[in-house]
């Protein structure tokens, strides 16, 4: 039995290992892989999706989604990803572009078309999956789950409080988490455990094909940033995590939590709101990684990308 | 020369007013009524819609959009309009029902098909809208413009700081707002000089027709809530504010400013916060109504009315 | 019967006048003058207040408070009030300093000592105020009624929200809106009824004296901020209504109504939140003025400050 | 060389043995105990401070601060503490009460005895500290530094977003963090760490004196809220840890960092949003207590509480 996902992304480095990961693995039925602005503009974010799609030479549906947040201004993060938002590889030209159907259709089409089947697995901001829910609520019964990558029990990365992805579109991310789909969430405090290190990097390397050494490449660029920025030795591969989750839950420690989020302005806007000690009696609405077998979720990663020949 | 309008609404006393002016008016082209979830729910508001199409007897489309806030929860104006929406009056059984497709596309294929040439006018929660813009953002520079019943330069309605059209959806209204197409905006502080004290319902009562008697019951029903709640002698028929401007701009004093709405929670949420004496140095974003020949729109009304036999 | 009265206050052209005008008048009983930051930083306030004592030469003592807000930063006024905050005349050296003694302590003592006696006067920010009352919550009760100038039930002056007073120390506001002590309010929805254009300003000057002289030249300063500022003829002398509401509560209408402060940062930072028409059903806590006499109010100021020969 | 502290507190469980601590250690010169509302109201928080005076048997004198927050409504603790705020041992009977003078005064007197010599410990509410810097700012230059517990680098506890002494004043916290004073800040993120599970109360209990004995069933009883909320096997001694860390700072592991206060009200109210990444480019203003070697806290209390004979 596989299972149908939709990723929605906007590659990104971990947001291409994350498509990479996916496309990868027989488990996983991609009904497409819709794009969203983010770690770039759309323009780049969707080129960069199909870029990823040419150096594994799968054939996936790609849909270009929206190109901006519900409400608030746009931000981007060039400065992590560089200017295309794949820094670090040669990118091919890809030889075949999106589709024309609108991302937002595409998701609403295809969740009601398996009611109860679909899994979304969101690894930028949410505005794609807000939007739809508003579109057509009825997707929001239909769904099977949201495993999402985004926010952060602890610390944030682009602002104290926030993480990257939620940060980019808080409104979207509350009407995420007050949606009642079973959520799945793995924020910075878990994916900071996930550090590419130059060891694990070699492993990418050593498998000597287009895509590992693609992967290498992704993920030295990816790290340098890191290691200037934090100090650190190697780069989560954060988007990466909600996927190896649907393949090996068991690398992974999970706790059930309420998790609200910040909409307004100021020091904490977009923070995701844990309620870890359960001080608000409300009931959990998502399952959020607490900790992950690092080692081997860097095994599946290898196996799986070494299957591409 | 006429105008192209589509008029969002969620009907309610004064948008079912508003609606029959338009309907009666030769100089709007209505290329459609798109309804939204607002003073009740979206089933009812569309279900009066179609009535007073009933009524009036015009052929026009109705199209189904949005029946909740983009980020919020829903809340409604029962109270106001009483269980149906359009309480007073005997509301006949429409004959018959909305179009299937979905008021935000219907709003983005109107407005791409007629560049530069469609006014909409949005007399309720400015929801369907604002998803029209994220879902196609080429709507944006194609509107002609944005003539809105919605918030106040002074006092609120439904809070001490919001008026009730702009708190349904604060986030909406931001996106909207911030849009920069060209906006006229007509806030409680206009449409409280538009009381239908008893003289006034009078007028619509001895036209002697059918709509003539609806008009005078609906601003019955609805006079009694603001004598009741406000101490007045008649209600405000905001809404069709938006409409009379269409037809005779002169009837108004309008004053450029700029317009910001508050999306934090809290007292002001859901105001419209109006740069009065430019204090902030932004540019005007709207136009808004400060004054308006309160008599001159009731001679228009009337006579508009009267030309349903 | 005289009304014990402490003057808290900016000066300030406004201010200045408000305390020309209660040291003027045999109806109040001047405990003392408290002088806080605001228009202008508190030294020079603080001397203000003294040149005004020498200009009128009366014994008041007059004491420092407070140099800066409770939470937020300072903001001050020197573009309305010029440098020395009381631009215009020539300003005399003042013969006589302040007391030893803190504003705040002076307050306390005061009120303590005339239990139910003591009315306030705030024409500044409520930092003096508020302070007291936390220091020495037992004033809270002891106070007969405090009569301010600050907020708005329009708009702002410093935002479009909110009104300089209020707007230099929200959270000082909101411990005095919400200390349960009957308030008297004059915002600039009233107070901006009292240009003082130049017909006006003649009058003062026609007394032929030299605080008429003085009181004509500071309203000429002030005037012209005002002509190119808001294109109005006059400036309102603000803070001289606290006192004039003192002398002649017939020259105002007021109304009960419940205020509260915005104390989120934002676009309605400080605003003074009117529950105008009764929506929240929170009882009163304050009487707000919504007109004056203008023609009376400035016959008022000329008679009384021509008492000084 | 002793340090010269005034232990600024609300006792409370953990208050308590912060105290007993202090005024067991000759290395600190207690300048006196200040009192604030906090985990139960002002008179009980007073006289759990002279109880503790009592049952350790030395000089101290005890001042009476503020009783509630600066701007927002009081909250309390007694579902942890108990009514009494102390509950679990026999409280004995003060035979001696606070001084007369008001603790915001003898603060200031202090540390303006002392210019660059005195501690502040506060370990409740900042309430108290806050008010003497704003009534005399003179006292901020002259502390030597602040060394507090409150606030949390990862969860809250009183809400998911904030510990419970910076949410009873949010704002009275920003003026401290914002003032700077070096500042020494023990969070939730650190005192978690120090549970008094059984086997630690023993060894309390062991000393065979009556302050063992007392401490012992104060933390019996802490212990079994702690049990019960948290599921935890002891509680931790939250307060003690600032006290700790003046006797042994090598016993703590601190990192350098901006930490802000949220005062907008919302999920996050009375965060300590700590810039644990540096994304802000703002400066740190406060020592942060990242690890404590809970072995060496325990043996450090238990030495210094066994001196009490």
């Amino acid at each position: 039995m596989t299972e149908k996902i939709i990723l929605d992304c906007d590659p990104g480095h971990d947001d291409a290992i994350a498509m990479m990961l996916a496309l990868a693995s027989s488990e996983l039925e991609v009904l497409g892989v819709t794009v969203v602005y983010g770690n770039v503009s759309l323009d780049r974010t969707l080129r960069n999706a199909c870029v990823v799609r040419e150096v594994v030479g799968r054939d996936v549906e790609i849909y270009a989604g929206v190109d901006r947040p519900l409400v608030r201004e746009r931000v981007s993060a060039e400065a992590v990803h560089g200017a295309s938002g794949l820094e670090g590889p040669h990118l091919p030209t890809p030889s075949r572009g999106p589709e024309a159907k609108h991302a937002v259709h595409f998701i609403i089409e295809q969740v009601l078309a398996h009611p109860g089947e679909v899994t979304l697995v969101p690894t930028g901001s949410l505005t794609n999956v807000a939007l739809a829910m508003r579109l057509e609520p009825r997707i929001v019964p239909a769904l099977r789950r949201i495993v999402l990558m985004g926010g952060s029990l602890d610390t944030g990365n682009w602002s104290p409080a926030a993480e990257f992805n939620i940060l980019c579109d808080p409104h979207a991310a509350r009407v995420v988490f007050e949606s009642g789909v079973p959520l799945v969430m793995f924020g910075l405090n878990l994916t900071h455990q996930t550090p590419a290190v130059p060891s694990r990097i070699a492993r990418f390397r050593a498998l000597n094909t287009q895509v590992g050494e693609f992967t290498a490449q992704l993920l030295e660029f990816f790290r340098q940033h890191h290691v200037e920025r934090y100090g650190w030795d190697g780069a989560p591969i954060h988007d990466a995590c909600a996927i190896a989750y649907l393949l090996k839950p068991e690398l992974f420690t999970m706790q059930a939590l309420n998790v609200e989020i910040e909409t307004n302005e100021g020091l904490n806007y977009g923070r995701t709101v844990g309620d870890v000690w359960r001080v608000t009696g409300k009931a959990p609405n998502c399952e959020a990684g607490i900790r992950i077998d690092a080692d081997g979720f860097y095994d599946l990663l290898v196996e799986r990308l070494g299957r591409y020949r």
